[in-house]
């Protein structure tokens, strides 16, 4: 039977009791990706030469709700992140469609690992390159959010297996 | 030539000017998944027959989102929402994987739609479901995540065409 | 059978939908206390009369949790709050203790009643006097909090029938 | 004389210094009630049968609650907590009303206590139930909230010492 | 004498009541800089060329603090804000001194106005800078803020009277 | 060439990891004023007598606000404070013009410094002291706002070499 630790003795959910866990250094890589049709790539290609380009915003966005992780994930805690950094990149795919691929990499030192402040400001990035898009086309798709990579803790790393496509 | 609503005269984003909009009632609906294995998929559905479950938490996590935002995505307006609703649904894939169906819809009475809200919060409920499972697989995914509906406001109705499997 | 109007047709939470509402003139007055030991009573009071005192942060504690409530109370809706105001008295209990009475007012042109944010209000206040105070005794009680009246609205006023004391 | 910590030289509030404070494992239980009638008492039970009830969203917002203790209390030091749990009993009590007994614990490894997280988890989860049962009767009263027990820290551990019925 | 309208009977802070005033549109531009040294001046300039720049991030924060000013400033009202620009530009100082601008302009349709969002939002934006910059330079000054022109609302427009320079 | 720390590979911005630096105590002094008019300066000095003041809520809104910190400032890491204090005095200018002179502290123990933090707590609550005063005239100035000192971390000390007026 599987034993979802936050579930507690009433069959409530609680916030997991890590006081006996060690205070490690922890990364972790979350990816995702945004698909737009030609007229956005174009835009926001273009825009990206400029200042204050959709990418500048969605990174801080993605930088920002890692640091609010633990109040937008209801039983994920509150941890003092020592660095946030995502990165972009273009795909071209077939029918005049483009793939926005977002990675998001999450450090900290804390008794916890970081897998869902990654997670998070990925998609949080992803659904800012929706918001600031979607006037041009609301067909935008935001591809599939895995976690890559983790690093530190008892449990040990975890690196993806990739199967197939995406 | 892409013309970003969001980009000011400086080339930079902007918050844009709805001022001129009327507020009439509008709708929007999300969806996403997860991809969860046998063991997840099994531990969700009896511990749904119970209290505290994962997807009551889920759940909080998609309504509260909602609520948040216009503090998570940089160039959102803040709105006043009059009614969100998340609802759930199973599908079996092949090789031992399970698909949670997320849906969210948001409603307001407001000056601009709610698209954003309604993936923000599809996506939050997302995101507490990998949280809530982490601990027995690292390798869930989070499905594609998408704008299905939105009804209201002077650009019209809107309703995804779906091409082939999501 | 109680219909419980947070339920949607899963059996799961949700925000219910407002939208249909109109939008009027609303308040709602709740009320909580603080039972103290003299030597908090006589601090409190001494501090009063100089700047800064514990009941003034208090104070701003009320208002700004009356502002935060729908971020603080998963199932309620955003308002636009039109105004906030509390007000202290003290009266004296048997055996030492005194008691401090916490009146919270808070008023809105909304489609949704204010009583939520009248009760986080008054309990926020409540908890900041626990908080200055805690130092000198562990065994303060917040006694019971209760909506006193409220006005506006298709289910009509409200007002508390006292019976006996609180 | 009290000698309030929380009061600077010119006689203001401010977040007192723990900068010389050890860092150690420290917990916090705190209890409160929600008094309702028989109506409320049946539909919360009948649905705690199912999922999504009343309860779990009540227990999902006191633990965000501790997470957010400190933007919601003044002079409250911002801690990352190591864990929360909220648990629930029900009592009758004469003339058709039953009380809800919440009690919240929560701990951390830190240089300040979690009194403040713990009080504040159990209003809000008293708080959430008035909020979604509120619609069949305003009546609903919010017993005294109070410490029961903490340990850890310097001025060590402290029981509350029941007196009578609460 | 001067009366304060955040003031209640019993002396304390309140949060006005403006539930008799109108909804109409309103504006706000207010206005501070940055005075840094030739190094972070021409850093800045050099990045500006390039995506990601200091003043992009400025921006976001800029827009994101206008939307949390209420949460931020204690008395002030909550408002859905319908815009949100901000602008730099640069101003050679004598020795080896650069000023930046920043005008920051926040525009809603509500029953009070958004003076408080645009001072609050062009600080956010200001102190962004400072804290990108300060590795090279603390002595970085964050010049004179103040309320460049208001209009809408029963009170009528306001302009500054400039005297000097600023 | 200036080398922007928070300026990742790509060109964008970044949280910089900071999993290297020690943990030590430390903190920051930062200064601002706000320029009154001799109707606000009697005002606030009568209502100094009284409990409730406008120094009160401001310096509830400085330490609020240092807490907030990494919230309002994108590139700014989580931190727990261990102290926060703010402190006022008065000094007359010319021509019927008072300065209130805002001193913020803030200490920690960890792995950045808490520049940023008492920046921005001495900005809210200048920018309070405007909100509650705007009534009374809207031409109150912020004065230039700026860091006095900081100790702790491998940078070393810093003070501020004053030259000149303000």
């Amino acid at each position: 039977m599987t034993d979802f630790t936050h579930i507690n003795e009433e069959g409530r959910a609680r916030m997991v009791d890590i006081s006996d866990k060690q205070e490690t250094a922890r990364s972790a890589i979350a990816r995702t990706s945004v698909i737009v049709n030609e007229a956005i790539y174009h835009g926001i290609q273009q825009n990206d030469m400029k200042k204050g380009d959709v990418l500048s915003v969605a990174q801080v966005a993605g930088i920002m709700a890692a640091k609010n992780t633990s109040t937008i994930i209801p039983m994920c805690h509150p941890l003092s992140l020592t660095g946030v950094d995502l990165s972009f990149s273009w795909e071209a795919m077939e029918e005049d469609a483009y793939r926005l691929h977002i990675t998001s990499e999450v450090k900290t030192k804390g008794s916890t690992g970081v897998e869902m402040e990654a997670l998070t400001s990925a998609s949080a990035a992803a659904l800012t390159v929706y918001d600031m898009c979607k006037a041009v086309d609301k067909g935008i798709t935001i591809g599939e959010t895995y976690l890559e990579k983790k690093t530190g803790g008892k449990s040990g790393d975890y690196y993806r297996t990739l199967q197939g496509e995406e």
